[in-house]
């Protein structure tokens, strides 16, 4: 499949990445935060089935990646902002590729047309 | 990040690819399969980590999303095999994007020279 086809070090590192973005809530996290900075509320609403509770918790292991920011701004009351950082970025091309690789397993398996 | 950048069409496409490939462990049972058909017991020793109980439902499950298949052959006692299927193969460019984020992720975040 891939040149370097079954090697450890290749299983390593798809292991890292899939480590990194545990779960079906972080890319969708990320690719909301792809357009510009959001609060918690919008983050939310834009990422459909999340709870409160999965939504903090996946904020603070994105961070943990270095893949957001959180930025608290001193209005009253205070403003929380998520960003997502020029790591958090260079994950475009695997949402690209999941992006075509969900409409062709939509058309092939559940046989919807989106 | 996307050109069509954060509309719902998109988001959905994800979501529905995050959903085929939930988790950690499918993606790398598929990356496993590449190099041709195997198995049980040899998808378990390429897959560090996995347990028994788990590649046994997640390969129900890849079954089910049209993404492997499952070969019986009449032998003595009978043999098993798990391939992966073309659409299964379609998940390459996934697979390749993840191996280089992972890489550079590992630099990054992990800061480990593999």
């Amino acid at each position: 499949m891939l040149e370097e086809g079954g090697c450890p070090k290749t299983m390593l590192s798809i292991s890292d990445a899939l480590e990194a973005l545990d779960g079906r809530w972080k890319l969708l996290i990320l690719f909301a935060l792809s357009d510009g900075p959001l609060r918690f509320k919008q983050i939310s609403r834009e990422v459909m089935g999340i709870t409160d509770k999965t939504l903090s918790k996946e904020l603070k292991l994105l961070e943990s990646n270095l893949l957001i920011s959180r930025h608290v701004y001193d209005t009253f009351p205070p403003t929380v902002e998520y960003a997502i950082t020029e790591h958090g970025m260079s994950l475009e091309n695997v949402l690209k590729e999941l992006h075509y690789w969900g409409l062709h397993h939509r058309k092939k398996v559940l046989g919807k047309v989106s």
